[in-house]
């Protein structure tokens, strides 16, 4: 797919807005992929959605991987199901909507409350389980302070799966290639994940897992071992700062990260709530054993963009950037110039790549200063110089210098 | 892509739930395609959420042949937004969300008050324009009643496309091509829609038209001709049941018909609200002329159940089905069978079609009566006598009796 600048919602701009803290915001407010409507509640631009998308892709696939199904379940929850969980008056971040009719409803935060009595549709006898469903998804917290770009919104894309099964063995084995699953997406997506061990939460959760991206940008403290993958969260870490790594040896530091994911085992705790159960082997009736396995979507575009960035930009890892090249116009007017860029475009496109034309009135420092700023992976440029030499110009984003290639080598 | 009936969320029923009272909503939650969770709010389930995704592909590819550029519009909108177009106090189905924080959210049914500020980001002058920008979102109506399945909710998903013109004549032109291609992508969901004119609705739409689907499930009632394409909402026409149409004079019918899409004509009233101008070739300032384009995603779902069923269930034309060959397979057991399934499975996969394969353990009667029901347009059955005659029975979901046929001629 071959986009033109020029045509392009792609609203770039020399400097962050006054009241962006955050890198991601900065970043990504001024290279035009987000456009903040209030506090903690953005728009994502052509270009946010692209890296969006294909952050949800990667992580549908691995969640394919592990059986999951997709289904899509609704933001307005019933208040009865709130109530039957507690939670309606305990759930801290929770937006309640008032209907004109009468109704009142939960603003979705998290779907138990929907998705554990729905699991009552198949989960009838053993033999049905075990099975686990996921949607990728619009959340949406009463969060007190958003001040940290897509890192914590009010309103946000969300991944959230739930297995069901048997038995707590059962689980346990899912549990444990889900880690590895998670660990390997965020490896997909250029983002290096520690697994530490985290209280449970509020009182509805037995014990958890959160994936933590190392990060100055992270609101989380975690004690991580300066060598090896041994991480836990600060705040029930049994390591201290300058302790030994109970792994390797090395050093224990301190340090910031942000939260990518994390997975929860509920136990029977909603199963018992809506009396989700199955019948055993026995023909006796047994709660179902439930897991919880989350990741923020649209965070992860904040997440990388803190953590994908130079002075100059972000420099997207090739599996998220919202397009493969990124092609700067030079000296359009001329002849030379117009069949080179035709020619490369014809070439690219045979491939199956997705480019972005810098095909604007802007001078050449502009559009460089723009290529960095957005972060495409590859620029390539055609000018009147390598229309006349027969190659064009490729750069890494992340390399110095570029150096000329034929076309038929890109 | 196959998938195994036996592992799949797909909760089939032989009776529709009690208070279900809409066609759809009966069907759709028999064959295991929707789950309602409140009146009004579904939760789509695998089935139903594959089919929703191919109408949104297909909205998709529509959009950008008109050169929409897809964003992503947050559902919390400002307050003080809706207060500019006052609309806050006038809108009769809005959500208002109150944040315990102090701050107070309309849960956005339509995007102008979002969009319209946005825009200010890019049309700056006469060489900005024309551009059009469009989500697949999720919208919010607080509607007094909910009683029409997917076809009228207070959760549902809706494509918007919002076009920015210098003129009132470049408005004129990008809309008779909407006109268009609404038509054309509705004919490719297998549906055919008339197009009326309509009231602007309420008192921000200069004037609008509808795109109607003639359906007894409908909730608008329409005067159009017995023959040709001419329509009329029957709330402002003016023509009357038994007149002759006034193209090609034919009787006037009354019909009962779903508004599928709408497409307004907003002229300056937002961009006069929000200061949207730009600056046209004598350098003067002008207010930029809005259209605005929707179609319920959700509610097409809803609106091709209702219109492509018959008395066995659902009938999904080729271009939203959730799978393109239901595989019914009988005397699973035997060798014969499994090598036949194989075969079968093999060239598909190859074919790179979509297959449901019905492996679970019911009788065959069954297993025809869950086929019929969730309406894949071919059915393929495997059984004892099909592998002994080293054939495969075939039958589309709208005839009555299959044939036999060799593998690879499918």
């Amino acid at each position: 797919m071959i986009s033109r600048f020029s045509h392009s919602f792609i609203p770039t701009k020399r400097e962050a807005p006054k009241d962006a803290t955050s890198l991601n915001q900065k970043l990504l407010t001024r290279a035009g992929f987000v456009h903040q409507e209030l506090a903690g509640v953005y728009t994502m631009l052509p270009l946010g959605l692209r890296v969006l998308r294909k952050i949800e892709n990667i992580i549908r696939k691995h969640m394919e991987s592990l059986g999951g199904q997709e289904i899509l379940m609704p933001a307005l929850e019933p208040k009865a199901n709130w109530l039957t969980t507690s939670r309606w008056n305990n759930f801290d971040v929770l937006f309640k909507v008032k209907s004109q009719h009468g109704y009142e409803y939960a603003l979705g935060p998290t779907h138990e409350e929907i998705v554990i009595p729905l699991a009552k549709e198949r989960a009838k006898s053993y033999k049905d389980l075990p099975f686990s469903l996921y949607q990728i998804q619009t959340k949406f917290r009463d969060e007190p302070r958003a001040k940290s770009g897509l890192m914590r919104g009010r309103e946000f894309g969300m991944k959230d799966l739930y297995s069901f099964h048997e038995s707590k063995e059962d689980l346990n084995i899912f549990y444990e290639k889900a880690k590895q699953v998670y660990i390997a997406l965020f490896k997909e997506m250029g983002l290096d994940a520690k697994i530490t061990e985290a209280s449970g939460g509020d009182f509805t959760k037995k014990f958890s897992h959160e994936f933590m991206v190392l990060s100055d940008a992270g609101e989380d403290n975690i004690l991580a071992c300066s060598t090896c993958s041994f991480a836990q969260n600060a705040e029930i870490a049994k390591v201290k700062v300058g302790d030994s790594c109970p792994n390797c040896h090395a050093k224990i530091e301190e340090k910031k990260a942000v939260e990518a994911g994390n997975i929860f085992d509920l136990s029977t705790k909603f199963s018992e709530d809506f009396e989700l159960t199955y019948v055993d082997k026995n023909g006796k009736k047994q709660f179902v054993v439930v897991g919880c396995y989350g990741i923020g979507t649209s965070r992860l575009v904040g997440t990388i963009a803190e953590v994908c960035a130079d002075a100059n930009g972000l420099v997207w890892p090739e599996s998220v950037s919202p397009y493969d090249y990124h092609v700067v116009v030079l000296d359009a007017e001329e002849k030379l110039v117009a069949s080179q860029l035709e020619k490369l475009l014809a070439h690219l496109e045979k491939e199956k790549k997705d480019v972005l034309v810098d095909d604007r009135e802007e001078r050449a420092g502009m559009k460089f200063i723009d290529a960095d700023l957005i972060g495409i992976p590859y620029r390539i440029v055609v000018s009147s110089k390598t229309a006349a030499s027969g190659k064009v110009e490729i750069k890494s984003r992340s390399d110095e210098k570029g150096r000329l290639t034929d076309i038929k080598d890109i």
